[in-house]
């Protein structure tokens, strides 16, 4: 796989075409067994709920270019489900986990195109790489319009009600199951600055009612932990 | 230890008043130790933040009596401090905490009428034994003014932000951990109840307020997770 793959939007060869339904039962089933063997923060309801905002964010933005096509759909949903598949957060020290969708998926048929599409995809959608090398998000979505709509989901449930269970059921599965204050430092150090890093309208538009609620969430924190002792 | 004590509000023997700071000091640090063995739900914060929802309960309930003496200072604050010592959640099978406050108390230099008071209020503040027995919490409110006190403020921090964020760590650090949407079951198969068995008018209507937070927390997880998908 060479970290520079072909433009997008060609939807592959007549074959690969022909597999995709297959292809994509399989990555479904596949992540399914997968995230198991991470906390509930990470679990195949996060994956769900990413496919699901994935697919509103695709047909928001299709309506809004008054129906031209952006997005190859299959990308879309194969880079949804697979997104979480090889996450750093979650690997051993040396693991890498920056080839394991792309194996993956060529086992199971995809010719290599479609693989390293979706693998570049995933390898950029995290929020730490991007804070490391922004740019390098920006050629990415350049190439791959899809991870635009991949990423927005994946932040937006990070945020929201959502969001913050998810935040404080991580914090709390860690070895070092951190106080619940990390997880409310969490809240202002990242979660609240997604918002400005969405790469859609319709991401943006939702990013700001989940970020509302964060903020309403801290000031409740704040309020109910502020020493009541009043003489 | 008999299950029945002494009326209360005697105030103790004087050696017994004499020693209370250094048991109060004790029994802080014992705790601040102790808590370290639970997670994140239930650390030395939430040890914190009830004694802090105590002293206010305690202060605004003898304000609306116009100053009268209804409950015993110290009593309340080494039942609120020692109130998860011995939990039965955290207990392996074939432990028993009903005595572990009481013994510790005693060999802090402790009477026995004031181990056992604290005992008796600890062994009746939590929520399960409460349903299974309603009539014995009143009885032993009865005997223990104290307790409505710190039953209240133990319960408020089971609600609002705090209860929610603390619902989620308690529920993923369980060993299978469970699923997000468990947490939220627990909003509404328990936490929303709590309201209604409030014993103090100061724990009442703050636990109004708090419940709100809940529901609408719930609200916008129902919003968010519900799927997206418009086509």
């Amino acid at each position: 796989m060479s970290g520079d793959t072909n433009p997008t939007n060609d939807g592959g060869s007549v074959e690969q075409q022909e597999n995709m339904p297959r292809l994509i039962d399989i990555s479904r089933e596949y992540v399914r067994t997968y995230m198991k063997q991470y906390d509930s923060s990470h679990d195949y309801s996060h994956i769900e709920r990413v496919l699901s905002l994935a697919k509103h964010i695709e047909a928001s933005e299709t309506r809004r270019a008054n129906g031209s096509r952006l997005y190859d759909s299959d990308i879309v949903i194969l880079a949804s489900l697979l997104h979480d598949v090889g996450d750093r957060k979650y690997l051993k020290p040396g693991q890498d986990g920056t080839r394991a969708v792309f194996d993956f998926l060529s086992d199971n048929g995809a010719d290599d195109q479609t693989a390293a599409k979706v693998q570049e995809i995933i390898n950029h959608v995290s929020y730490s790489s991007e804070i490391k090398n922004p740019s390098a998000v920006t050629r990415a979505i350049t190439r791959h319009a899809e991870l635009a709509v991949v990423q927005d989901a994946d932040r937006l449930d990070a945020l929201g009600a959502v969001g913050i269970g998810r935040c404080f059921a991580f914090s709390a599965s860690r070895i070092n199951h951190g106080a619940l204050e990390n997880a409310i430092d969490h809240f202002a150090d990242k979660l609240v600055h997604l918002k400005d890093m969405m790469k859609t309208d319709t991401g943006r538009e939702m990013a700001v009612e989940r970020t509302r609620r964060i903020q309403i969430f801290r000031e409740w924190w704040v309020e109910e932990s502020t020493a009541k002792e009043d003489e």
